[in-house]
């Protein structure tokens, strides 16, 4: 007998066949009529992109292109759209989920009677799934395509997946890696008041170690350096599941900025989605460049490289944080000061110290940066 | 009380601090004699470094060095390493580990009434390490130092680390992370014929799903790309507690292929630890040359660049490549055809090839390279 959850996982799946065979019917339809056949799209440019600041995220515009099979200029990429979503009915239906460079293998040679490749690399094809996305409003995941993982969760949270239960609080010193399709992860329980979002792995390490999840009732997720897409999903999935919110625990550096302004505003590569990926009630704990002084930190700072002020005066540009008198202030500062400041400077002061003052104090302070 | 795995632990800790404090006690004696302090150790470089046939491993020779506290080139070094020493016994005694990064901030400027930095960057402390390990043979994983993690394990079997046990067949679609320090790793029980090292995770996934795992008896591990020390290691423990041979399944290019020797034979940089790191009876399932044409994959082989056919030339000097006919012909094989082939080009197949019959038919035949 199928659970309540392989219920909804069915219907979400029958929702996105019903999407790619409406698709399919729609242009059929048109080729019946001796019609050139053609289907809209977003236009996923930066032209296109605004920073919506009601809703705190990066949104896709109204503006539309057309993709016809008759145009010389299409025909290809037409019949790339095609595939990919034909392709992605046939795994829907099989119940397997693809990585983004499996489709393009198993799709690459895919033309009968023809030697043509019909995708000369995976960038060709995962172009192709991103529009085939924006255009049908369905996320990759949902039509069985994988994000890429690299990461993990740990704390007290009782996750089920594929069959099977497993404790997250119970898995040694390390903790579940969080695959790259997590649409049909289910929480059976948990126990938390927040998601604290770790950019560096060796720091998830050292959380893990001290029982910092345990003491101070949180979950931890890291995406070991940039959250990939799959981590990112996945936490919002927890936002939204366990109505918790997140808290971004990163190095204070152009880099660790970007890294949370994606997850709480979403990517411009995925404006088109980022309903689905960012998570507006997340909020900023370190590393700032306030905390060099409050710790006394300045003997553990890194010099700034003529790279990172690069960056820093791009970002000074993003609306996100042209937005933000505190942003801005940070941004300058670190000009200013003309040094960077690692998460794991705090083991300068001893190794517990981020587990057992630095993370409390400011949580439990809520000294948080929006 | 102390499990027996415990008091194992426990006594392996305390040969560390033994050893430190010996390191310590005979630096103090040569103080007290009034004379220069300075400790041995081997010579890390390539010319100490030879491929040993009879025992398949990369070893280091029996040249050595001497740091001394007197010698104006040596007495920053000097100072390092009897900080790190004295840092690894702290560690092991409060029983924390740290991370190669934390190490280096942790110490980064503690040296009292000085404004110096001890150490410039992570590179420094690195090697200050890697000398103390080759100084006192003894593993940075004993000294308490994680290494590099990145990369997880899938199957049965039922691992106990820091007081819980976990079933590594019951996590979704996931797998365990493998963390950094997995020295205290306990199998409480498995069921498994080999242990298979896939080099790609999206690879992991696929054969997760296909429960590849389950239907051919085997313990799945990936290191996400070039293994990570951490999880070479926990690949050597369990090889060894398990009595199971490990089989590489990397990409047909020279990448995998020196993924593999590392796997096998040691590293350069590491081979003053080979012995605790390679793993002699590993083979090699695929992908190789042959299967290009046996298994009819032409139209998805990618083509060499320049940077590639100058790794192939380099590979075919390396002693473990050159003594072996079937390496060598590899090697040359993908020269001619000028092409290299991914584990991932198997789904142009089928979804399910790789897992239903590539894998077992390559396996169940025993047709490994060496």
């Amino acid at each position: 007998m199928a659970t309540k959850k392989e219920k909804i996982e069915e219907k979400l799946d029958k929702e996105s066949v019903k999407k790619l065979e409406e698709f399919g019917a729609e242009l059929a339809g048109e080729i019946k009529k001796e019609e050139s056949p053609a289907f809209p799209l977003p236009i996923r440019a930066k032209s296109n992109i605004t920073f919506d600041e009601a809703k705190k995220l990066l949104v896709l515009g109204e503006k539309l292109a057309h993709r016809r099979f008759l145009n010389v200029a299409h025909t290809r990429k037409f019949m790339q759209s095609v595939l990919v979503a034909s392709a992605c009915k046939e795994y829907i239906e099989s119940g397997r989920t693809v990585g983004k460079r499996e489709l393009y293998y198993n799709l690459k040679h895919s033309l009968p009677n023809s030697k043509d490749n019909t995708f000369e690399d995976d960038i060709e094809s995962g172009g192709v799934l991103d529009d085939l996305e924006a255009s049908l409003d369905i996320l990759r995941e949902r039509l069985h395509v994988e994000a890429k993982s690299r990461g993990s969760i740990y704390g007290n949270i009782t996750l089920s997946q594929a069959g099977s239960d497993f404790d997250c609080s119970k898995l040694g010193r390390g903790g579940w890696a969080i695959p790259g399709f997590v649409e049909d992860v289910e929480v059976v329980n948990f126990k938390a008041d927040y998601i604290l979002a770790v950019e560096n792995d060796a720091m998830m390490s050292r959380l893990i170690q001290e029982k910092f999840w345990k003491e101070n009732n949180c979950l931890l997720v890291t995406g070991e350096g940039m959250f990939p897409r799959g981590v990112r999903r996945f936490i919002k999935i927890l936002n939204q599941k366990l109505k918790l919110p997140v808290i971004a625990f990163v190095d204070g550096d152009p880099y660790g900025f970007y890294i949370y302004s994606v997850l709480k505003y979403g990517s411009i590569e995925l404006a088109h989605l980022s309903d689905r990926y960012a998570v507006p009630n997340c909020s900023y704990v370190g590393m700032t460049m306030d905390d060099i002084d409050e710790y006394k930190l300045q003997n553990v700072t890194e010099r700034l490289k003529d790279v990172d002020v690069k960056r820093i005066n791009e970002e000074l540009e993003y609306p996100w944080f042209k937005a933000s008198k505190d942003w801005t202030r940070q941004l300058k500062l670190m000009k200013e000061k003309g040094v960077r400041i690692e998460q794991q400077a705090l083991a300068s002061k001893s190794l517990e110290f981020v587990a057992k003052k630095y993370l409390p104090e400011k949580i439990d302070g809520k000294k948080f940066l929006p």
